[in-house]
């Protein structure tokens, strides 16, 4: 189904626009990607839009025209429009709205991959969503939420994933419900912190390892520290004590995927 | 010098709050730093602020203390007018205005570290800032900036540095400036690339190693990569082809500082 929407008062931009806000996404269990990359990505990932919007300009790239043949409905429409939808002075050629999704974790297959990235209280938007893009390139199987992260879902971590929204497996959950799920199976828990002597290359990481990264400015809570399997952290020679968290995790997450290769490869 | 503002219409809060903007920090060559970590990390390494701005109630903190007797005036206000200043609901306790610095690359001391950071068009802000963090962490001696990045000194940049904006020099220059200083001198020029075979942990770097990463979406300039002594890549596991470029430069910061330090042990 295609429809042209002109006019900004339009409610169908209305309500793509609102969710912007985690209000109407949580009303509406919908969220907005934006980006031909980060569609096209969905897409291959097996996620179909409900809605497409794009110009009348993009129509003839066949990769709108295989959107538009999953999406629910194609909404052809100004750039200013897709502007305002987008936030962005510089919007790319497509938006979609798409239904939130989220693995429970009872139904996460740890065997599935041989690293996980856990995020406790992980705040920052953009944090969240590098940390999700990260996941996807040391092949993580996903990124568990604990406690009060931000919105996986929000324009923000969508966009800083760069697509792997729709690649890594988004569990939320606590800490109560994600230590009793871990210890039901094998894993090892590995968590950054600034308590610890042990080199974060001087450990050894054993799969399916689970990299856990703490809040941005509290970094982890002491009994959850308790929980880890292995405490580590990585050489700092500067002033600061402490890393970006999405770096930190990255940092990290390259570490164990590198002695993963060394085993595989001698 | 003690002042008091009340007002919102003050002109001082005002002149403060322009620095938000680009237009009025390069009118006036200052800049905004917030919050009593990052302004302390900027007193130790000698920067005190040209006004410090402050509520009622940090009155007795050691820490505003010893940045008051270091700040050219300080004015007390409001915690709303903090906000209002910074941008954000719930403000530090302390903001300072400060004299913007760069080090030309004429000056900069090649042989003050092993490892130097080199940004091509990083035009995110939090990216900028985040790897100015990093090169703190890895005891980098600063961050040389090509080409069209980001300002260093905008209030996001600032806040991602977590103060490195005091610790680590930093170069504004262009491609050809880079290069003719690079090869007056010892340094081995590294890029991350997707047109490499070369995996990262596969190479040998020598010090002073310029980690170099290109703009978060167009990566390097081919002719800057021909430029370089050696172009490495990252294992991508995933769908995606890059990281984040903060994550990239951060990861491979990490490598050289791992080989230094294995080099030192053994």
């Amino acid at each position: 189904m295609l429809r042209e929407i002109t006019g900004f008062s339009n409610p169908l931009v209305k309500d793509a626009r609102a969710l912007r806000d985690k209000k109407a996404r949580r009303e509406t269990g919908r969220f907005l990607a934006e980006g031909l990359r980060i569609l096209t990505e969905g897409l291959e990932a097996g996620f179909a839009p409900i809605q497409l919007w794009r110009t009348e300009a993009s129509a003839d790239h066949p990769l709108v025209k295989a959107l538009e043949r999953a999406a629910g409905e194609t909404l052809v429409t100004s750039p200013d429009i897709l502007g305002k939808l987008s936030g962005k002075d510089n919007p790319g050629q497509v938006l979609g709205v798409y239904a939130e999704f989220a693995t429970p974790l009872a139904e996460l297959d740890r065997s599935a991959a041989d690293i996980w990235l856990v995020a406790q209280a992980m705040r920052d938007p953009g944090n969240l969503g590098t940390t999700m893009r990260t996941g996807d390139a040391v092949g993580a199987g996903g990124v568990i939420l604990i406690d009060d992260c931000a919105d996986p879902f929000s324009v923000e971590a969508v966009r800083a994933s760069m697509g792997a929204i729709f690649t890594q497996k988004v569990v939320r959950t606590n800490w109560a419900e994600f230590i009793a799920w871990l210890r039901d199976g094998p894993g090892q828990l590995v968590g950054t912190s600034l308590n610890t002597d042990v080199d974060y290359q001087a450990a050894s990481y054993a799969a399916p390892t689970f990299v856990l990264t703490g809040n941005e400015s509290q970094g982890l809570p002491e009994s959850y520290e308790a929980d880890c399997d292995l405490l580590v952290k990585m050489p700092m020679r500067g002033k600061a004590d402490s890393l970006n968290a999405a770096v930190a995790t990255a940092v990290m997450a390259y570490e164990v995927l590198n002695q993963q290769r060394r085993v595989l490869v001698g």
